[in-house]
């Protein structure tokens, strides 16, 4: 089969590699039908001595259609057409049993990074029980694909940790990809949401879908939120902008990735009864993004920037390294 | 009348001055049966250059009957005998809307600290419909005092913003009274409480009330917690502690009260689903305290060191200074 494989830093190549094998009773074997690319598959190929094994298949995000099974497996049949968490859950750890999959203990963010991921023609899912959902043949896989890990992540980290309807007005810090799944997410319920950006094509078009303003590559603002959503980490101070803008009484979410510590103003906020989360995604609400997709409750088109072939995957990946878009999906 | 008067750094006096009369249409006059010291009282005290007014009646917390009101109040009557909120709310400003009391945009915490407080013979409550809560004549007078603030602030900041049924274990930074206050909900919640302190006496009786363990002056540890209850503040590294405790999924309130900004290890918790809370109390349980008082759900006597009479007011809170003590009464 063809994969997309993690060779070495800027270095990653579609080849033939071997097909994977049903050796454990729980896992399933998917004949990939889409994928898409993330900022976690983007980090090895940028960063010099990555931990992430080389000469493994990356990917996080597909949908497909169950190839084979283990015989422990009783949720799934061959055949059945299939979104793939992005998160493993091994279903019974002491992190599982208390839904935080995110961090589960035997599994987690595995795929692409531990073991072979799903930029390819085949990919085999351990635990394949508790981290496949079935999906109707009238979703749309390019829509489909969004739910691996983009939306869940937005659904998870933001929807599930508020009370949506007792939110006015939020700020999202950051217009890329997670962002934008927050934005539709946010927009859906009602809220007034501004944009905080770098990117003039982007922020036109959250604007375009009804962002109430947006600010392109501000730091300093007077305006103060109730919800604000931090997708930028990397230590970029986004973080500590955030406590600038946020209302007494308000939440901040980061959902950006971290690589040193930040400052906490707990001087201006030990008072204000602020509400801070952390986290990733669980996936534990894709059948909830599925009914608002099949109830067209939700429209990600604005999400899904370019749609590529199997003959185009190098390319499509670096289409995706171009800050101009949001998700970059490949067909197979 | 006698009262307590906040002099100036390190000076201050209980001696005679006048008795507040009704001004406006929604206050109410309290003759005080009892009233109790806090740490903000001790601040002023112990700070040059306080911001807090010279020459004003210290004290947010107190109990007492009530001698007048305005002709607006429609919720009590002379003689009722009520708890008096430390957290003065105007009940119609934004923040008091979003039941953000302790923000309160017209008052909040201005007892003893914008207008004269509770250490006193009389006070005069503005918004009185909103700021006190009626007792019957068989709770005990010093128990009731500590619902005015310690026990709300572990109410409101502690039980009300978590899911206690689903916390197995907590841990407490501090050993003072709102850390007894604290760990008195949570230990009737069943929840395992171990206490990080600084005094032998006092981590005793933690253990003698059914702490699972105590540590003294230990600032190291491996155990991780679902709960961390952060109450010391002031910038002594213990809210940088919490985090090297708090476990993935779990929960850090801090109580504290902070003047510098403190690290947040983002790079060790951007995934680990961590909340932080804020904040201080809004005043919004206090029946919710009074039943389980009633009930006899809860037994206060810990969080009671000593009681003395206004002739002792000056050695009261020279006492209250010792931090052997946890709460100090005064009883009129």
């Amino acid at each position: 089969m063809k994969s997309l494989v993690y060779i070495d830093y800027q270095k990653i190549e579609w080849k033939e590699v071997e097909k994977p094998e049903i050796k454990k009773e729980n896992e399933a074997i998917i004949k990939i039908e889409a994928f898409t690319f993330s900022h976690a598959d983007y980090r090895p190929y940028a960063t010099k001595n990555s931990d992430v094994s080389k000469n493994l298949i990356m990917g996080h995000e597909g949908i497909g259609i169950i190839e084979s099974i283990g015989k422990n497996i009783k949720n799934f049949q061959v055949g059945d057409r299939v979104i793939i968490n992005s998160i493993i859950r091994c279903n019974e750890c002491l992190n599982c049993q208390n839904k935080n999959y995110g961090n589960c203990l035997k599994a987690g963010f595995i795929l692409g990074t531990k073991i072979n991921g799903t930029h390819s023609e085949y990919v085999k899912i351990p635990y394949a029980d508790f981290n496949l959902t079935k999906i109707n043949k009238n979703i749309k896989v390019e829509e489909a694909v969004m739910l691996s890990d983009v939306m869940s992540t937005a659904y998870d980290n933001v929807i599930s940790k508020i009370d949506a309807l007792n939110i006015k007005n939020a700020a999202i810090i950051g217009d890329g990809p997670i962002s934008m799944a927050c934005f539709l997410l946010l927009n859906m319920y009602g809220i007034a949401v501004d944009i905080y950006g770098h990117h003039d094509n982007k922020l036109q078009i959250y604007l375009d879908k009804g962002a109430k303003k947006v600010y392109n590559n501000i730091y300093d603002n007077k305006k103060t939120y109730d919800l604000l959503v931090e997708t930028v980490g990397n230590d970029r101070g986004t973080f500590e902008f955030s406590q600038q803008l946020v209302n007494s009484g308000g939440t901040i979410i980061t959902i950006g990735v971290f690589q040193k510590p930040v400052s906490l103003y707990l001087n201006n906020l030990w008072y204000k009864n602020i509400t801070i989360k952390t986290g990733i995604l669980t996936n534990n609400n894709v059948q909830q993004l599925l009914s608002l997709l099949q109830e067209t409750k939700i429209d990600l088109t604005p999400l899904i920037s370019k749609v590529y072939d199997k003959n185009n995957v190098i390319n499509a990946f670096q289409e995706f390294t171009n800050k101009a878009n949001f998700k970059i999906v490949v067909k197979l």
